[in-house]
């Protein structure tokens, strides 16, 4: 499958990236032999991360943006991070007609969030696509999430830019915008500056202009800058900004230091999740901690005793 | 012991504390059973995060305000959560000599960082000695900490209410605050309110105002003060608007869920880093990790299968 994966058949690229969603344990054996087989082939796309809340125009600027990308000789895979999925039936990216025309474009690829109970199996599947989708030839990766729990946090932290799309409108509160998102953000970009809203959207950039240069941290300065995906303007300078943010890290190292903290960061949370899905799993454990978890949050019981009580159940010992 | 803490005896609150820092098996045991019997009394505090960059005034500041609080009727303790003070010998509070007239009240307890390889075993002692000057009756706790790794967020995660210092200067960058840390702050303070540097400061308070109304979220709007530690000006402001503060996350139940989200985080984060701790005390996996890791960060292994090959060998089975 590797091989037909290389050559861009997207056929064999859409069965691979069900393959590394699949929970199977036979599956997962064949999906690591691929993923391997792969990685030598992978790295090689700018990975942008884009997250607003629902009414931003998240699909429009994505199709615009993927359009103009396109446009410039590139190939782009649009991917998701939404934990609800499963829950809603697919609550972003479930439906293609969302983006009818960069769904059309041979050079685009869309896949929707794969489903999944918790946000670390989502995220991890989405990490393992991403580097599918290199590895067939996409030289710009999209990720997308919508604003439930910590979905900003995990698409922060694989891709080389996050971008953040804001309404024409007052500060976050009013946008419905979850506090520490705006902190996550490489790029911030207002939509809907077409029309009435113009104006306002030139006072919520200057205003965000404002608060970031004072919040602001390192070498990029976070731009913060506006568009109309409906009339396709802006965009332009929406990707010639994230070029620069790539030349920049490029030369400073950031990229490659961000990479590989992200590599460890995510082999780290695959260890973590882990050992504790298997102490939730334990027999004592799941007869116990529901009324020692109880007693912790009413106050009634230590953190520290409660935890080493099931921490002796699960290790079998004097823990 | 309990009796005598719960008396308030300052040498018995001492040796609680120095008891439940020991790493010895058999004082756990002890420390367990004394947090036992304190529980019931502890909660009936004001619990006060406060953080700032070095310059900015710490020490003059919580001397100034403890001696106020103490003027008011209260008994106030001082807590730190420094990481760092094992290898620097102690480079908050390690010294009485910085809160002199402070610790020389009889309603003030000054205790450093607990010395701690892991910033999760000192916010865990932290949190204990916490409960422990409750239960002795210290109605107003302060937890101190240095801008050093995640300690803040540690601290924030233990407190009612977390105060940030700020100089009066530029923005972050500026001033050196980590990426963030104002987003943690239920209370800003912008500390050397006076002589040259009046005017300066008034232009801060503007400027984080600004900002934080735009990214403010909530029933609470963090309020941006000033003060002169030095002179003893603004700090009665300060602890009003603290009061205000417990009085409307009262009414409205945030205390109460803020402490018990508290306890249920502390619980899990005891069980994740136990589990962490064994599994990297684990032989295969000490001789195995370093190649792994070194692997993974370069790119050329995949975390997945990393995770998948150590969690076999910790585990003993497929994983």
């Amino acid at each position: 499958m590797a091989g037909a994966v290389r050559r861009g058949d997207r056929r064999a690229l859409a069965r691979a990236i069900t393959l590394i969603e699949s929970t199977r344990a036979d599956h997962r054996a064949t999906a690591d032999a691929l993923l391997e087989a792969l990685l030598p082939h992978t790295g090689n796309s700018v990975r942008i991360g884009i997250s607003g809340v629902p009414g931003v125009g998240k699909s429009t600027f994505i199709e615009a943006f993927g359009l103009h990308v396109i446009g410039l000789g590139h190939k782009v895979a649009v991917l998701a991070v939404d934990p609800s999925s499963q829950r809603t039936g697919g609550s972003i990216l479930g439906d293609k007609t969302r983006m009818v025309d960069l769904s059309r474009e041979p050079d685009a690829f869309i896949r929707p969030s794969p489903a999944g109970a918790t946000l670390g199996g989502v995220a991890r599947r989405t990490r393992e696509a991403m580097l599918i989708c290199e590895a067939a030839g996409f030289d710009v990766i999209v990720v997308e999430t919508v604003g439930v729990g910590q979905s900003e946090t995990a698409v922060a932290d694989m891709v080389d830019l996050f971008m953040l799309l804001l309404l024409p409108a007052g500060g976050d509160e009013l946008q419905g915008i979850k506090k520490g998102i705006v902190e996550l953000a490489d790029l911030v970009v207002v939509n809907k500056a077409d029309g009435d809203l113009a104006t306002t959207a030139r006072h919520t950039v200057a205003d965000y202009r404002h608060a970031l240069a004072l919040l602001r941290h390192g070498e990029w300065r976070v731009p913060v800058l506006s568009c109309s995906a409906v009339q396709k303007a802006g965009i332009d300078t929406v990707w010639t900004t994230i070029g620069e943010h790539r030349a920049l890290t490029e030369a400073n190292g950031q990229r490659a230091s961000r990479r590989a903290e992200q590599a460890r960061a995510w082999l780290w949370s695959e260890i973590r999740e882990t050992l504790l899905d298997r102490f939730r799993a334990h027999p004592a454990v799941r007869a116990e901690l529901p009324a020692l978890e109880a007693g912790v949050t009413e106050g009634a019981v230590i953190p520290t005793a409660a935890a080493r009580a099931l921490l002796s159940r699960f290790l079998g010992d004097g823990a």
